[in-house]
């Protein structure tokens, strides 16, 4: 018990280092000093190879600073609070392509001009992330009406107008329900709700109905996490319904855990654990070279993607978050090994040029594991492949 | 030399024979005799592991066994004239996604309809060649109407009213102008144009500005073919403006050189050899391990899209039809050496599994080189990267 406690006392210390190396790198090198905002194609000498402005990355990059200015002593830094405040200026200048509508650019000039939009909730959760946490430091009532505009509008599209974000209904087109439209949203109320009763009374139902559409997606007798399904939660045809995203699966789950903690359901935390981390983590871990693979075919297929047997950062920052939260919660040991073993694989395979970014994701698994409960984990392939 | 001719007569039969086998797989196992159409998502024992049509390959497919009947006395089988007709009509009934209307759709479901569309000409472009094959083999104007009006309509959209396709004008979107457009349409000229006076002496003016478009991509003194410039035909900024695409720069230059070879210009042929076979090889072969990088950056910037290191099978088709053209119109060695290297490597690196949808793409280029000029290549990533 002892030794376990120095272990994790060392990964911890290990990350926390990591983390300020890697809050001093998106210091010095990704803030437009000219436009607001962020450069976020960073090379691992800093240099910016492109000045596009991600709305995804703008909003998470807000949301991380003010929530390490939130969180964290040693981070009440004023030029943290100050650089979010022009990235969340930025945004709300910006991100919305044509206001006062409220659909935002997937990505924009560095000067802030759309370049190209995304007809899914995406971009608008990261905005609504990032203003919502922008009040929360700031105490200004503009970000929060911005962010539960922003969220009233999201939960309209996805409950009762789909054809909002702007994807033409086309006859052909199965009518499929993607696993993160749900997750994210069950994010954004975790969000949303934190010590705030009213919002949190607001959202309990949508709540529930997230978390239950998440578990629309186990499927075939419990044996597989399919990343689509039909709109009735029944398994689609095709490589569409066998496709699966592990570490989407270990993101889900650790949505659904903090979800199921909060509640207080003992039955459902047994059923996440078991469905969205050792499932997932059973078939989508390579037993030839370890890692998580990105995609799979649930009949063993070979995925069309091209790059799904790359090991990506994400998924194995988004399983450690996973096993180290149901390690917290329920003390099995199965959880902590599963941690030491995604942890060894990737902090070993790591390299100097992925570092930052990597960490910068994974430090948000660590302030969730210090006491907060309100980090987002990131849906979709995340910067570089984008 | 005569050794030469031998080895060439060797891959020649290689060639010949891998064809047979693989035309003899597509005919058992792509055929859907209950919607007419192919099934292109096959798996290396033929089963169809997803029944989504794809509109380019069906096109392909009616141009190839249309082609492969009317070039090849071995090939002259109805059965392969029957399923291309099914072919046809299957794209004439349903591959518009709301006839009148010419737009085409990108894939459809088994019984035709549209799943998903594209933005781009592409679709139309391989509808378009379908149907001119289509009318060759069989005589019936109405495929041919179908194939003219059709490229006219691709024609107005790309040098009238690039809105056409249905991409939103946004307002930090770069005009960029990618080197697939005035590829893909050139290769539509020699298609249409192939003996037959009228046509192409009304596409003469067309097939010169493609080629003009297409040199607008050598770039950086001559060192570099960029996948996309500026409408003024300069180097755009950031990732978008660096992307570089080696299969597609050799592609692009047996496009040219059957261009330039066509209009008897030798000094066109001498640059194409140089800056679209040449330059894409030496900057896009692997020095390590062997085999064409999917994608690259001007500056030798790690590519954003995560496959950009990969070894697809269609550049080295594109590499060896290039690299055999230009030394059958040259009898340079050097093209023949390089055609060699690259046989060498592509056939020792396709495995079984890949075999059978290499080899149709490359028997295209055996075709080419069996006396016709009316082989299409193919542009952008071919399925299963689609």
């Amino acid at each position: 018990m002892e030794k376990e406690r120095e272990t994790l006392q060392a990964w911890k210390e290990r990350v926390e280092q990591e983390l300020d190396r890697v809050v001093a790198f998106w210091m010095e090198h990704s803030h437009d000093q000219e436009h607001g905002g962020f450069f976020t194609c960073l090379g691992r000498d800093g240099r910016v190879y492109d000045d596009l402005k991600y709305v995804w990355l703008q909003g998470r990059q807000v949301w991380m600073y003010c929530h390490l200015y939130r969180k964290f002593e040693r981070f009440r830094r004023p030029e943290l609070l100050d650089s979010a405040k022009a990235g969340g200026e930025f945004l709300l200048r910006y991100a919305r392509v044509a206001p006062p509508e409220k659909k935002c650019a997937f990505v924009l000039t560095r000067d802030g001009r759309p370049v190209k939009v995304q007809r899914t909730i995406f971009s608008e959760c990261f905005y609504t992330m990032a203003m919502n946490e922008l009040w929360r430091v700031t105490g200004e009532a503009r970000y929060q009406d911005e962010a539960v505009e922003m969220m009233d509008q999201i939960v309209r599209w996805v409950r009762e107008d789909p054809s909002g974000p702007g994807r033409p209904q086309l006859p052909g087109a199965l009518a499929s329900e993607p696993m993160a439209v749900p997750m994210m949203l069950l994010n954004l109320v975790e969000q949303l709700g934190e010590s705030d009763k009213e919002l949190a009374g607001n959202y309990v139902e949508l709540g529930d109905w997230c978390a239950q559409r998440i578990l629309w997606h186990v499927q075939r007798d419990g044996q597989a996490v399919l990343e689509n399904v039909s709109e009735g939660g029944e398994e689609l045809s095709g490589c569409l319904g066998r496709h699966q995203n592990p570490g989407h699966a270990l993101e889900a789950g650790w949505f659904l855990l903090r979800h199921a903690i909060r509640k207080g359901d003992p039955e459902l935390r047994a059923h996440v654990v078991d469905k969205f981390l050792l499932l997932p983590f059973r078939s989508g871990w390579d037993p030839d070279h370890g890692g998580l693979f990105y995609f799979q075919d649930a009949d063993g297929l070979c995925p069309t993607q091209l790059e799904w047997a790359m090991k990506l950062w994400w998924p194995h920052s988004e399983a450690m978050i996973a096993f180290l939260m149901g390690y917290s919660d329920s003390g099995d040991p199965t959880l902590l090994r599963l941690f030491y073993q995604v942890a060894e694989y990737t902090f070993h395979q790591v390299t100097a040029s992925s570092w930052s970014t990597f960490l910068y994701e994974l430090s948000k698994g660590v302030e969730e594991k210090a006491g907060s409960h309100s980090s987002p984990g990131r849906p979709g392939p995340g910067f570089p492949g984008l």
